[in-house]
């Protein structure tokens, strides 16, 4: 599904608010949310405008239904058995392997997230649950500190910062391959070694 | 100095190119380098737009000059004496160290040049400079790897997208403070102890 600009007639509205979510998210990631109008939407997936309000009220539902899908992934992370049981350590290492997956699965919801500005009511909030995950995992870090199994010398609210910082940048330039399976656990790898072991030797 | 709509008439036109420059950068941020037109430069500085062009031959000089000074801070950090001698585990340290001081020293800068996107020949230079920085850090971190004092089962490529993606998320929320001397030091050195040595104890 790509933006043209043919008449949006063309096309018999075979969407759910899921397939038509789809294409929403790629116009909020091109155009940016506050630059996207409903004729936009409505020329993206090629059909009307009033097609689309038989499928939700407007595009900050639009907005909400696709961040939500990110951060429900990112949440339910945090509910899993190994994020849960055991050594604060291995579960915020649990955590950071979780986030980096769930960000590359969920690639353009996961961007538009990252993205959101906090102009309306569903970017705050947004915004807010964003904070929210980031404290938790911050907490964990904190737990993992206490427990002597992080270095004494860091600043936990400076750590967790700079871990998203990291996790994050992925969404600049990390892109799914089909056979991509064995390059995804790599890159996890990579980033949970990184950020817990570092990168010299032993 | 801020963005105001009040008439360009108003003020003197005490700029140098320099103190222009450092209007020019800022708006440029805010309002992104497409997004920027000698009206907006002209309202920023409070000057006319035939002032402006004393000054500079128009908007892309502005912008060569500002990522210059972003790019020339970081290739000087290359040419010290500790970027140039000892093993390259310490020499890609040290560069890690100034890149993060350049990039807290010359922020609104680096940012700029953080956000260039390739429209004109001055962002595709700005790019290509940039991809040219990325490598040399690539070529030190691959020594250091030859020398047994990386780890191996890190690929660099992406050992090198993530130390980037770590120190440049930085531009996203650090603001200087006035007597920030010891929180910048501090900074640095959590950013080069979590990417070389890892939040984990020993």
């Amino acid at each position: 599904m790509t933006t043209t600009d043919r008449p949006t007639a063309a096309k018999r509205d075979t969407y759910t608010p899921e397939t038509l979510l789809a294409v929403a998210v790629n116009v909020f990631n091109e155009r940016g949310y506050d630059g996207t109008s409903m004729e936009h939407l409505s020329k993206a997936a090629g059909i009307s405008k009033s097609s689309i309000y038989h499928h939700v009220a407007g595009k900050e539902e639009l907005l909400r239904r696709a961040v939500s899908r990110a951060l429900d992934g990112l949440f339910a992370a945090l509910e899993e058995p190994r994020a849960q049981r055991g050594r604060a350590i291995e579960r915020v290492e649990h955590v950071t392997r979780r986030t980096v997956e769930v960000l590359m699965a969920e690639l353009p919801y996961v961007t538009l997230l990252l993205r959101v500005r906090g102009n309306t009511q569903t970017e705050r909030w947004a915004l807010e649950r964003r904070r929210e995950f980031d404290q938790r995992v911050a907490d964990l870090l904190k737990a993992a500190a206490a427990d002597g199994d992080l270095r004494a010398d860091v600043d936990i609210r400076l750590a967790t910062r700079l871990l998203f910082g990291m996790i994050n940048s992925l969404v600049e330039w990390y892109r799914p391959h089909p056979d991509g399976g064995a390059e995804q656990e790599q890159l996890v790898d990579t980033v949970v070694r990184m950020a817990f072991d570092g990168l010299r030797t032993g």
